[in-house]
């Protein structure tokens, strides 16, 4: 291609957080420019927004279903490549359905959609249309977390036996949903945020985490979720049995009431020979444990003798010892996606590390785990099954 | 005092692990002298770890019982003041309630009996004979686990809402009891260990831990326990959703095949401004992590500025920087236990310092936190009542 | 300003690690686009480098002396805005000189030129032109590096008394650069990496660090500058004493041959009351130590209850827990620099935290460190003046 | 033999911080028991000491002459067979060179004597004797010192190119030595402890443990010696370069000035192939850095797969995860002087791993490095070369 991509955004105005970020890591790589925009449901911030960004105000909108008419209905040398949807999560669904019906690949981000029922059609939508949708599950684009997960599918640690995850944040300690603050009001509003609150914000990153490294999948769960400050209408905080289906057994914790606690995920797999430790705060280190010989500390860009998966290196940009972080986990998944769409419109096969971004079955098994981890919360059984 | 406490052994002969150190954290601070020694059921080595230990030959028995009959007989300047007990699980409660009722106090290792009715008949035992008991829970013994109870009880983190504890070692990852490995072979017998494998072995440290520190109690538990290598009689893995009688929550995991862990017990406990980690593998390192403010590195031994509480000064013997571990805590378990002998020798009232170390109530609680687990863990209901 | 500044570009073709990098911080925030190249000598590499980042043929060069002429005569709506420069040390000089003549601002990888001469000249035409230089000293675009120094500025820590600073690397431990290495090769050739190798390269970043930080110059120093693997033309390794001139004392360890090191800068800076201490390569974290109370422990993005100063928070993108890292740090200074030509094209003045990048006079004490620092490594006399 | 080692003890008085230290190293394994002291000048401390530590009034003396020549005249049976000095610098050399004369083996707190010349004296004095002396240079009793000296020995980093070796402490950030702080008071003191402060009081320590791991000697040196608080008559922090006799080079730093820092002694070692790096504060891991493969984890105590050598086995008490620290290396020290002379009294040949404790040679070396350190110090030449 002898060009950029063209993308478009729906929601992501100018005090949004999340729709910056996602500006950072598709600016990141030079193979994507953002060319129109309905970036606010409030007209003036929308138009506000695109001067910000530069946009032409001929491509800045005030509603996402004119941006997507008119944006289809241009030639195909102007037309855009792929939408991004970083409106609340009440608000993904249909922008997507009519991106992908109007030809538009798609970035959405996490949760895919409200409810399980919307991601089951999404899915369906997707593979009817041929297209391509990214699901902004930022943690896996970090390198040596794909590293882990070739590691684990390479069977160096035989059978895994065990998985603990944990991600404790401790920003909602307080009822700051009173006071003003944006982020915490819809998170724990179920009318905006769905069935659940912590456990949809980040337990579902930490699940899609487990099964992402562990490469197998949770079969069942047992849930005790909390609304730990009064008043909250969804769960600040939870613990999960699991049982996933070869056998292993795990420890899923979230809470957003840890209260001096940042973004602490982090996860451990152990198998019959030993297991591994990454924490997203430090994520350019990977421990890997053995049951008898020293534990290996795995770094990121290093990969003096060769030890290191095609994957972990084809996700870095620096050499060891020049720390990458969120951002660049995030850029990983927009660079993959941007691969992946470059082999396709030039009628290339992607590669299969362009490929391994998260898609719709990630969001379709997030949005089963929200459902199942909230019915195993309500119920007085011990386990409960884990349905799609 | 004029003199240093005189201490009789049962168990602990030359090639016993446990024996040893509680020989080394009674020796520590020069206040215990081991004076006679029933050291093995094998007459041999009984009389061998005698010579070894420079014991007098008259007092170097081989059965527990000659040994406090003849020594409840010795005139009072001569007679042992206590009896160490580290036998195997299943021969504490005998010579325990016997050196009672011969005037003894004891020392028994961890867990306090076999059964749950045996630890209850042992504490009205000691409560009749006004006796002293140490059971050794030697985590209780750092300086900065009594430094972080003493911030959770004087409120400084608001109402404890949370309450994370793990201790995962791997050294179980392979059937290592069927290689001639003792350790391993009684801790997988039923007939020896008791009802509980793992959760027996180190899940009670880590819900006395978890108790002591949070200063509540568990009051329902959900508990998942495996046997994760074929062909054990006992579980050698676990983990229990929690919920303590002050209405907060946590999470125990426990694990003996975590491949590549050593003795990683960790806790945190969070409240409404903050909360408090420690890593028993660093333990002279306590992180106090705050809502609003940076967190803090509490560090034993370093007492600038005053911080401290008298309980962790008082279980220090180093300045800052000086690393105490293990054998030190289990030495302030002895010493603790020394100071107020020589307080009710000496007619002294101890000191609350001094009174600061696990007894019979705590064994108590273990061996109903076993009965309690293991019930859970056959249960289709999730939540079990803690009972005692 | 209602466009994104345009950038042309001076080296860094395909291969070329650093111009990559540019290329990236420039893209992050989206103020930047690439509009222009003289991206290699070889014309063939120009050309393919050119298609790969989407440049106009017509904006694409084989030298830059043509592209310098013809972008300088285009239209003001099109003009580049500046120019960064990415060739190696000994080709930094002329081009500068020629962009400023021309007219462009510039940017330039560091060390700023071939000789301190060359330095002192180009000092001068920046200050005759009133055009904006940007030295990229990557490491104190990192927010928490910025927030010492203002920790120091403001005198928390008292007078500063300490300042130790190393940076080993291990990846000349073997003379990698007669085995196709081609940044082992320029950077141990006199010819192409100027008076010192290790010292030029990373032991510049160190000293510039410590002034940073430290707010005081280096006033008199004591090198041992020393040749480890054999047949190198220049230092591969070396340490030097230092005298700052408020009196402070210090140390500057910087080796290329640290086998199994990174990138492992770090720095601690003491005064009477506490000091601070910082890696880069954990760059989220700063310890800030006390004389008579716990450290604490700053985290990048994390300012509740408002600790951090507006240059730490002005230069972060993520809250607290989502790390940034060598790329976000890079792109602080291309965002500075770009934040303060948007002022002055606009006509306001930038903000102080917008200024605060190095420029010219930093240029010019970094080849004085190394002229000076040879010098000294040269002499039997303990303390060599530093002089510029 | 069939009975624990007498000593007899001169100094380390009831108040004595070092006294206590002493006695716990010696208490903790069983092989040593306190018999006789002459704790204090001042005779009232002197017997009140006694008391506490439960010895005989009649071995409890008020000025050692009187101890060591009534102690000589005992019958074999309950002669002393050691003497521990624990004395302030100035009061070593004397009492030591009287318990030699008089048959005593002798323990030595360090620095060995007041001046070099003493050191050599008392070093001939031990050869023509034949008894033993152990110097306590904590440091070298930590198994993974023991382990890195092995591995470095075996050549698994090849030849050793660089040094590092750093003590950072705060305490004598402020001038207590004027505010009643007896530790600070005589460190500071010239009369006291002797040509240097600093340097002779951890310096020392850094030097020996470079040597000891490294396996090299220090050849030359280039030392900046300071005073930073004003009104000392020592210098309370200092760096130095190296040059060792094997080519390496390195650097020492020291200082009791860097406030908020405790005992940070660290060092780190690389040669042609890889390095080590040990931290003192965090005793129980030793990072092994390869050029080419992951960095490993080293822990004491942890030998699954049998990679540590017999001098770290040996000197560990305690399983991987269970920490030992100061008090168990200070204990090692005594430990082998015990085997040592248990060996030697028994008439068989003590181990290799039992002789491995510093004894006058490392004393005559310390005294050494003061004097060099000192007089580089003054001098304005680069480099002194380093004399005995």
């Amino acid at each position: 291609m002898n060009r950029k991509l063209r993308m478009g955004m729906i929601g992501g105005g100018k005090d949004a957080f999340i729709g910056a970020i996602h500006r950072i890591a598709a600016n990141m790589d030079g193979l994507v420019e953002l060319k129109a925009g309905a970036l606010s449901v409030n007209p003036e911030v929308a138009i506000e927004s695109g001067k910000i960004l530069f946009l032409d105000p001929s491509r800045t909108y005030t509603d996402y279903k004119t941006m997507l008419e008119k944006e289809a209905a241009l030639p195909a040398a102007e037309k855009l490549d792929f939408i991004t949807i970083v409106t609340p999560n009440f608000a993904h669904f249909e922008p997507a359905m009519m991106a992908l019906d109007k030809g538009f690949n798609v970035v959405v981000e996490k949760p895919i959609t409200f409810t399980l029922e919307e991601a089951k059609l999404l899915k369906a939508k997707v593979e009817e249309t041929g297209l391509t949708l990214l699901l902004t599950h930022t943690y896996t684009g970090y390198p040596l977390v794909k590293q882990a997960r070739q590691m684990v599918k390479d069977g160096v640690f035989g059978k895994i036996r065990k998985v603990y995850v944990e991600y404790p944040q401790g920003w909602l300690s307080k009822p700051t949903e009173k006071e003003g603050n944006a982020g915490a009001a819809w998170r724990t509003d179920p009318k905006r945020s769905g069935k659940s609150g912590c456990m949809g914000d980040i337990g579902t990153h930490a699940a899609n985490l487990a099964e992402y490294i562990s490469g197998t999948k949770i079969d069942q769960l047992c849930a005790d979720l909390n609304i730990v400050v009064p008043g909250r209408g969804l769960d600040d905080d939870g613990a999960v049995l699991l049982r996933f289906d070869n056998g292993a057994t795990g420890v899923l914790m979230a809470s957003q009431v840890a209260a001096g606690e940042e973004n602490a995920l982090k996860i451990r797999v152990y198998g019959e020979n030993g297991g591994l430790e990454w924490s997203q705060m430090e994520p350019n280190t990977l421990l890997v444990k053995w049951l008898d010989k020293p534990t290996q500390v795995y770094r990121a860009g290093n990969n003096y003798g060769g030890y290191q998966s095609s994957y972990a290196i084809q996700n870095t940009r620096t050499p060891g010892g020049h720390p990458e972080g969120y951002l660049e986990a995030f850029g990983n998944l927009y660079r993959n996606f941007a691969l992946t769409l470059q082999a396709k419109i030039s009628g290339r096969t992607p590669s299969a590390e362009a490929l391994d971004f998260p898609s719709v079955a990630e969001g379709v098994r997030g949005m089963a785990f929200i459902d199942n981890v909230v019915r195993s919360g309500q119920s007085e059984q011990k386990w409960t099954k884990f349905e799609i």
